[in-house]
């Protein structure tokens, strides 16, 4: 199931329901876990990576699922975004299947998408990208095989899980044709209380510093202007007092 | 504001929030037009293309909204999917803007992710694809353009809105070095009762016969084989009568 980029109102209808059913909830470090225990009377685990501790392993989370169900318990699984987005979502499913465990999958707000809108920036527009590429944050040869394949300045690319290596990312991509230029964007904990967003070039991507612990997709493309426009339509937008009169997806 | 991909259940909390509160409904053609009326008093008015009926307007949409917000009406305007995907949600947000009305977006569940994963198909999967591209469902020099831009085979394609031209996408795809034997798939009215799924190969894409008159997607990628996994497992799923067993995010 997915909990979408943060915000429990960003949830689906179906997600509120299943995990108010649930007898046991296993959720991902993305999730808010304080809104999630609100929501449920099942017991929550958290199995995703948190600060300085490492995630359960993949076969332990398949394994725990497996053994609830068998109980005739009503397990939720529950991951930040999308679960078929980098979330492994498919794998999981895979080893239900395995085992012969009735599952059904439950998507959701796709962080891709989404954090980007939340600061005013659409994925695709009229006239600037009539299509978005979204990568996991990769870095060495398999970013590098990526970008080769792709021609610059073709599409809008959202790096997810990306932040870290984001100098790596820009550096590639202007080496690949990408022009230093270009818009780009960072979004971090879209959605939350913790948003923060950074617009500027693709050369200067390296040298921001986003807030730290906080996770965030990188933007590059032009279309960053759409929020440069809304931002310059509206400029109190940039102060908190203002976010109650142009609201990009917060409450 | 998004309406997700068909079945009501996934909207998000917050959009149901919204419409519930609203004095007046613009909607796509997309959307559920009987389970919108059920969730709200308001007026609501179909204002995309339907069968046989030229769509209002872009620019009649932005003055209606403009004008019962300045009436003081608060409006919803619901859009299939995710509104920031090609939407052009964005330009209506930046209409309002120029017009100085308050507003926020809603993201919702985007029917390019989750068509395929409501079929079993994920876009991204940890050996098969590590990125996917979103496509409009472009044709001529604007398809031949984003084609020639992409290295074969190295991302998972998803076209939206596509089906009426996809042979000429699995052709160019194949005139572009892409194998006429990559998996591929068309899912049609994911999540609502109308679901139709087809999976195969690239150059079969032409000559399969979708149902008519139900917007769908089509997928180009080895993902497609997760579905077909999922399927051997629980072959019984193929038939409706299994659907209570393995569900693909439909209850």
């Amino acid at each position: 199931m997915g909990a979408g980029p943060g915000d429990p109102e960003l949830w689906t209808v179906r997600a509120l329901k299943r995990v108010q059913e649930a007898d046991l909830v296993l959720y991902d470090a993305l999730v808010d876990a304080e809104a999630l225990r609100q929501l449920t009377a099942a017991p929550c685990f958290c199995v995703g990576k948190r600060a300085g501790r490492a995630s359960v392993k993949q076969d332990t989370i398949n394994k725990l699922m497996i053994r609830a169900a068998r109980q005739g318990k009503r397990v939720v699984r529950l991951k930040g975004g999308d679960p078929f987005v980098f979330g492994r979502g498919a794998e999981e499913a895979l080893a239900l299947a395995h085992a012969g465990i009735p599952f059904e999958v439950v998507p959701g707000v796709t962080t891709a998408v989404a954090a980007p809108e939340i600061a005013g920036i659409p994925v695709t527009h009229r006239g600037i990208a009539s299509g978005f590429l979204v990568l996991a944050g990769q870095t060495g040869d398999a970013l590098e095989g990526t970008l080769e394949a792709i021609r610059p300045h073709s599409v809008t690319l959202v790096s997810m899980m990306g932040l870290m290596h984001r100098g790596e990312l820009a550096t590639r991509l202007i080496a690949h044709g990408w022009s230093g230029e270009t818009r780009a964007a960072i979004v971090c904990g879209a959605s939350t209380a913790d948003e923060w967003t950074w617009t500027g070039r693709l050369a200067e991507v390296e040298s921001v510093a986003p807030p730290e612990g906080i996770p965030g997709v990188v933007v590059v493309g032009e279309v960053v202007q759409v929020r440069d426009a809304l931002v310059r339509l509206k400029p109190d937008t940039t102060s908190d007092a203002a976010a109650d009169e142009v609201k990009y997806g917060r409450s």
